[in-house]
């Protein structure tokens, strides 16, 4: 990763882990057990990615970055929650999430559940109690944008699909819309949010944005599916093979090694297709495209 | 309950069962199992106090009842959702809900999950999708106010104050302070969502209304602990004497019967109290403090 690159994400990043860090309740607060559970379960943790497109997408629609700030915060609690619940026995059953015990094993189950519960209330918190649109009925867009990428039409329906694929022979088709709703919408979501926070898209623009947004959330997917494969578990900081282990369906499994690889080149070039008309002002989207596919192999 | 009454609420309940069954994602829709498992923890349940409670207040602040309808649906998915997760093996552990099993035996706990934190995703989408009122930036605030009814300072909050007073004797001030959150949260919301899709109520009058919902919610509460500790199962439809089995802490523990049973009597008068300036207009909001203060005993 080029080093002007890598140190924008590095900023980013450490100014967004500032704002989670005061924007979550303090452990201090009452209920202190939960909201000490909340920050164990989002500070510290991921590369952000999600947030990372988000600040791109709003850079390239001029968007105040302090706006842009709570629309990240949001995405990225949603996808919190969502790990924590994941990570709960009755679903993946996972100990170990970015080299710290999960949720539901340094606290417990219960703790767990509601902590997750509560991530998801504070996200939409986060969407509605600043202005982030110069138009409150833009905001509240927003707020149904995120709703809907959450839901069981999107990142809840996806790990729906999920469960009810373990030990299924899907297609190829059939595992794209699992992963279109499971990982896709949200990190689709994330790029409109950014957006949105600025002014001045037009549709046909937020339109080209969001088949970069589904693009770019397949091959993710698809890298994601590689790596594990690939990588043990000191690298990855989770139990590695783990979806081969529960007969998952994957990319790999499907498809094999390299000709998972070469669809994800594939929907890396159509994804930066898709931002062409965006000249110098995207330039953040193309290097997190990169980033995204390029980041292991 | 007068006969007046009890046809309004028929007609309420009959109306909104009508709206959920039609805005709820339909069952042949992908995911089916999951849509259909939403359904089941949504329809043909309870008594809908927290939407009869909306439908009486956006009567009082003449609202438009098309936009109390999303309004009190959306609170009656966050209650619905936390019912699902409640029962849950983790949490209490329920068979039995409204004489039905509860989802996570008719389905499974990791749908049971996905039920709970998807109908959180489309109570939101319910309040941001249509307009409920003619200001957007105070539709905002009614996102806002849902928002932090259901999150770790509202009622996930009081069910992390629940699980961590589990054998534990705890005075009445903080028991107070649990339920406050646990279920006062949501029927404070319910009230005032009702009352904001409507127009011209000045902030003194929605502080008067929030006290009535302060006082009606504790009210329920209490009054759900002597039931508790009289009813029988066959009644109740859900195990009954099971707050006192856990060794959890109840008015009725703390306080007695009698004690009780007087307490709840005091928080009914001082609620209609509360509504004394609004005349004929709070009718309802009366009859139901009524009904939930009296339905039992």
């Amino acid at each position: 990763m080029a080093k002007e690159f890598s140190s924008w994400v590095a900023d980013q990043q450490s100014r967004f882990e500032d704002v989670l860090r005061n924007q979550l309740p303090s452990a201090e607060v009452a209920p202190q057990r939960l909201h000490a559970a909340m920050r164990y379960s989002v500070l510290d943790g991921g590369k952000r990615v999600r947030p990372l497109l988000a600040f791109a997408a709003g850079e390239l629609a001029g968007a105040d970055v302090a706006r842009v700030n709570y629309a990240a915060a949001a995405v990225e609690l949603i996808h919190a929650y969502s790990l924590v619940h994941d990570d709960m026995p009755c679903m993946d059953d996972d100990v170990l999430r970015r080299g710290k015990p999960t949720c539901h094993v340094e606290y417990d189950e219960a703790t767990a559940l509601l902590v997750g519960d509560a991530l998801q209330s504070l996200a939409f918190q986060f969407l509605s109690e600043q202005r982030l649109s110069d138009e409150p009925s833009k905001q509240l867009q927003m707020v149904k944008l995120l709703a809907v990428a959450s839901g069981s039409r999107g990142m809840a329906g996806g790990q729906a699909i999920d469960l009810a694929s373990v030990g299924k022979q899907l297609t190829l088709p059939e595992l794209e819309q699992m992963h279109i709703h499971k990982t896709g919408a949200l990190i689709r979501a994330a790029i409109l949010l950014g957006a949105h926070c600025g002014n001045g898209l037009s549709d046909a623009q937020l339109d080209k944005l969001d088949r970069f947004g589904k693009l770019i959330g397949l091959a993710f997917q698809v890298v994601d599916d590689v790596l594990d494969c690939e990588a043990d578990t000191a690298t990855l900081g989770k139990t590695a093979g783990k979806d081969a282990d529960n007969d998952k369906p994957t990319y790999v499994s499907l498809l094999g090694l390299q000709e998972a690889k070469a669809m994800a080149h594939r929907l890396h070039s159509e994804a930066l297709e898709s931002l062409s008309e965006f000249g110098e002002s995207a330039r953040r989207l193309r290097e997190l495209a990169d980033f995204i596919v390029l980041r292991k192999f």
